[in-house]
């Protein structure tokens, strides 16, 4: 410890290893990372012919999913915990302040709403199709069809809009989720938003969510978004 | 303000309520209510006919899902912000000290996992239930019957039986999900481990997930979890 400028920068700044996973939530931790300026390496897999992620991510983590962030000596898994852990050491100025009440909890609510109340329909909507298109006899179609349109119609697709038609109201008076400001809230919902228009098509359009397409027109502005889109089309090229 | 006693025992303890539907979420969060020895009201909502939340509950907030707990001038939404919120505000022994980094992050991590990770997969069960239910002519019931297993076999199972598996191997060495004391995430977790049994049958049992039965009893002997559970019981019968 002779030489203080070097201690200070370790602590600063430790070593951080992303794993990322092809078209996965890890994608918001790039963006989080550029916008906080910080150094990482990125450990990246390809998901399987399926589509599931590799059994190799289990080294890491029991539930093998993606992102898992290393830092600080520690196995951070969940998109909210990292972008929480990253915004509380790293980057404050991604969080409201605990005085403005209304932003902060605003904050911490869409913390967990993006995946625990957001996501869970666009995973069933992505099963609806699933079930749509299911490799069976042509004659059967009409009633896999129909299941699914069941589905779809009877409890993913109201759902889904009553979602994104609360994420659009969110943003009427303000540019950001949870104020004037990008905060992490706005890097976990980057995920959803970014994906509602070809995941599930038709309903998701310009015309009923103009907030929504502003916002993202937005973000995708900042240099660090753009940085992080660099990144990983350079990374999913050496895939 | 002359008499400084009530006016120190209202900032104690604001007014609060918490919005109830039948058979949700909200439950923990009466346990949680309990255990911090709080004053509250409860107002309860019945399930619909078709098992769904009334849309009554949207006078408090437009996506009319339960638990919602208003406080201090707030409407919080999602079980885990107002877990957080609980524990922060009236209960901070709930919550490992952030000394204890292994599980103070460990705390966070699941507060995030259950609702966000693992919830999913328990509502992805009953769908594959509902599938095989689906009232359809008898000579199509294989066919729905099939979709419903492929997807149960296929993906559903066995990520649930890996959630379940992960959460077993979190009690190896300790009696409670981060740490030797009962904290939040014990909260969260009780309402899919409470539910596990009943909604998907067979493969959970006391054998294969010994020390998550233990788990259940062991907080099942808790004070606050019996008024809890008398709290709830005297609510349905008046529903």
């Amino acid at each position: 410890m002779t030489n203080t400028e070097n201690s200070v920068a370790t602590k600063a700044q430790s070593k951080i290893k992303l794993i990322w996973l092809q078209d996965s939530r890890a994608q918001r931790i790039v963006w989080l990372l550029e916008e906080l300026g910080l150094e990482y390496e990125i450990e990246a897999y390809k998901r399987t012919k399926d589509k599931r992620a590799p059994e190799d991510l289990k080294k890491y983590h029991p539930l093998g999913k993606a992102p898992i962030l290393i830092i600080d000596g520690h196995t951070l898994v969940e998109s909210a915990l990292i972008t929480e852990y990253l915004v509380d050491k790293y980057g404050v100025q991604f969080k409201p302040a605990e005085i403005d009440t209304k932003n902060f909890l605003q904050y911490r609510h869409l913390m967990h709403y993006t995946e625990g109340s957001l996501m869970p329909f666009m995973l069933l909507a992505l099963i609806t199709i699933m079930i749509k298109n299911a490799p069976v006899p042509f004659f059967i179609r009409p009633i896999t069809g129909r299941i699914s349109d069941q589905l779809s119609k009877g409890f993913v697709h109201p759902n889904l809009v009553a979602n994104y038609d609360y994420l659009e109201s969110l943003l009427k008076d303000q540019p950001y989720f949870a104020g004037n400001e990008l905060t992490g809230a706005d890097i976990m919902l980057s995920y959803p938003i970014e994906n509602a228009q070809e995941r599930i098509g038709g309903w998701y359009n310009k015309e009923k969510y103009p907030n929504l397409y502003a916002w993202l027109e937005r973000v995708s502005e900042r240099p660090a978004y753009k940085r992080a889109h660099e990144k990983v089309t350079d990374v999913e090229s050496n895939l």
